[in-house]
């Protein structure tokens, strides 16, 4: 594995998920494969789990983690390539990214999009001249369109809880939310979901939720809820602004919020969420405190992916 | 040891004070037992002594300590149980707690008071909160009423100064300041010096300043401070707010400000302060720069102190 | 080397030039050497490279580097003797240096100039108080008025690209930007270039940006850049406000920004920058984005910089 962006980085998604499975069993068996080796974790963006999920996992296999919240600890930075550098950025992409690549040997970057452009955040232009100028395998903690990280955790959380002959109904559900989020968490949920092919896959939401065809492609969607929940093995919720009216609320119906009475639709589904949850507006109390959520454990695996995707570059990135 | 919030958590109080003052002579002697560890430093306040020394205990220990500063790196926590979440608090702290105890094997945190609520910052509720959904054992950095590992690191620094058959005669004094400051320190001195039970302990400071009986306990209490410092020893100084009239500044007189006349009321006493202190508002520069001041060495024995409370919570924290 | 503020604290620049570039072939041969080793790294200000390069520097040396941002993570300190403290800062330098003396074996320190009382950035106050109270070996990342890391850095990087038999001619121009930005850099590389010897040096700039004459020594100062440019085997770019006139902006001629145009009068030179760099204003997108920058090269010889200065304290700082 070269990098780690997209769903459509990995070789083998089913051998990945083995990997990082493997991981959670023995997280200590690969330690030497890091020794003397630096990844870069560069934040544009707050972060709690994907910090500490990455740092720990860096740790386990014996790597360096350096954290670098450069928005806080450093200056802005110019994405805009033949600009006369007046104003508020001090510093160049070109330069900050091929610098930082000659320090790290993976470089690991969190960027979100700014919503207000669809063009500029689907073309991934942030990420993308960070891997173009920093000449190493770069690694996304969460770019402005997609959430690899998130989706293979949320894979092998599946995965481990699975044993029957039968695909799995996976339903992923929009939620309400107070404010416009991006669409990276479920375009990646949907790309990684397809690329698996494990699952019988149905995405609901209202009208005008329609997520980019390119990560949604052959998913079921279907907009009435209720109906979409029947029979569900596993419930990923989660809210997006909408993509097609780009970045805006267009819907803040507290009917959609993921409560008991939805969860009896369900086949007894897992219900989960990548988190931070806002309870009570996302998702009932009473959800979150049953025995059908599975949000922490589900958290906890983020170790393992984030392992997993850096033993597999280390080992094979050059 | 299962956790460490309080001088109640530790099973003898004398043991943890040797235990530190081996560290002191042999700082690595242990370092294999933080293999594989790692502890989480989770700070929603300023920190420069607990926040380093920490560090470089677990470091000693050969634990990797990570550092996050929830309050500028990640978002406002919900600590309130059944609310709507749809205001400026992103994640609760059911979530981030049990998360942050996936990936750590301690977890420590600081949190201060709010000096406006007296039965919610003396219940604990924020560390409580973390403790009850950590589901791993939890360390003070200092909470809204007290500061464990400052007392511990104050106890050893008195310990290895003393080798007279009799008791020192410890006194706290209270000292003005600009600011209201939280109770924690004062409180969890006296705590700490009435359950090692090896000081003659006295409290002196202005009416009003009288801190929870809770913790003040036995200790004598004596309002004029030249009469409070006759035959002292050691002198603890420091501000607190008024925990009576809660959080509120009630005296500035300058008089209570330690000067090297209050000193001459003592027995050559040794002049201690957890640090930041404001020159010339709570002690004077002529006795932080003479002979008796010991606050830098007290403030490098904060290692010892978190070493030895990592090392017994990593030994028999399970 | 007791510590490394200045090139006058350097028993022998070649020495540790020849140092540093070993590393360059060799990182990891002194990794035992850290062991059980903590570098303090204070940052008052923003930083990328010489925080990152020196992170990986001390990782390299098998040394553990713990990073504080003071001005955000801790506050505001007071460097003045004598002050009442009842303002905006909340702990003295004395204890603050003193105390993390305690913690660290190395203290690395980032202070800006305030640009406003040259005498009071000349005199290096921030940093004296800081060697004066540290206890330990202090470690420039950046002061008022040097900044050697990055001189030692220059130095390699023009060692390293040159082998014929006659002196290289190094021309440092200055050139516009947006800010007042501090005389650190050029007046570091101008003494440490006079300290080295093996260049024939010239300075070139506007009228009313001469350097302190303690650091621009014995360089060829021309007024003409073009005239300056002649023959240049390396030319070092940087702007810097007036020391003169202090903190001063006295000149914007966008004349003064290196382009391709001016490369032609040179003797195909390498350029180099500290960075960050502001494109089109400092130097063109057609000189940092063709064959004759060396910048990148050149921020990732940071590394090899404090590695040498790092071991060398650790092997002879006591």
């Amino acid at each position: 594995m070269k990098q780690f962006i997209s769903v459509t980085d990995v070789p083998s998604v089913p051998r990945l998920a083995e990997i990082a499975l493997d991981y959670k069993k023995n997280p200590y068996k690969d330690k030497g494969i890091g020794e003397n080796k630096k990844l870069g974790m560069i934040f544009l963006n707050p972060s709690l789990r994907t910090r500490l999920s990455t740092q720990v996992a860096a740790s386990n296999l014996g790597m360096e983690a350096i954290v670098f919240n450069i928005d806080k600890e450093g200056w802005a930075l110019e994405m805009k390539d033949g600009v006369i550098m007046s104003g508020n950025t001090t510093e160049h992409v070109k330069e900050a990214a091929a610098v930082m690549g000659q320090y790290f040997d993976i470089l690991s970057i969190r960027t979100f999009p700014g919503l207000k452009n669809k063009d500029e955040d689907y073309t991934e232009k942030y990420i993308h001249q960070f891997i173009k100028y920093a000449g190493k395998p770069v690694v996304s903690l969460e770019s402005a369109t997609l959430h690899p990280l998130q989706s293979l955790t949320d894979l092998i959380t599946i995965k481990e809880r699975w044993n029957q002959p039968r695909k799995p109904k996976v339903v992923m559900t929009w939620a309400p939310h107070v404010k416009a989020l991006p669409q990276a968490v479920p375009n990646s949920f949907a790309e990684w979901m397809n690329a698996w092919g494990e699952v019988d896959f149905t995405i609901t939401h209202p009208e005008g939720y329609e997520l980019d065809p390119k990560f949604s492609g052959q998913a079921h969607i279907e907009y009435n809820q209720d109906k979409a929940l029947e029979g569900a093995d596993f419930v990923y919720v989660k809210n997006w602004s909408s993509y097609v009216d780009y970045g805006k609320i267009l819907n803040t119906d507290p009917h959609w919020q993921f409560t008991n009475e939805k969860l009896r639709h369900t086949n007894d589904a897992r219900v989960m969420h990548c988190l931070p949850v806002r309870r009570n507006v996302v998702i009932a109390d009473e959800v979150l405190d049953g025995p059908n959520a599975i949000v922490i454990p589900e958290a906890g695996n983020r170790v393992w992916a984030a392992q997993a995707v850096l033993s597999e570059i280390l080992k094979h990135g050059k």
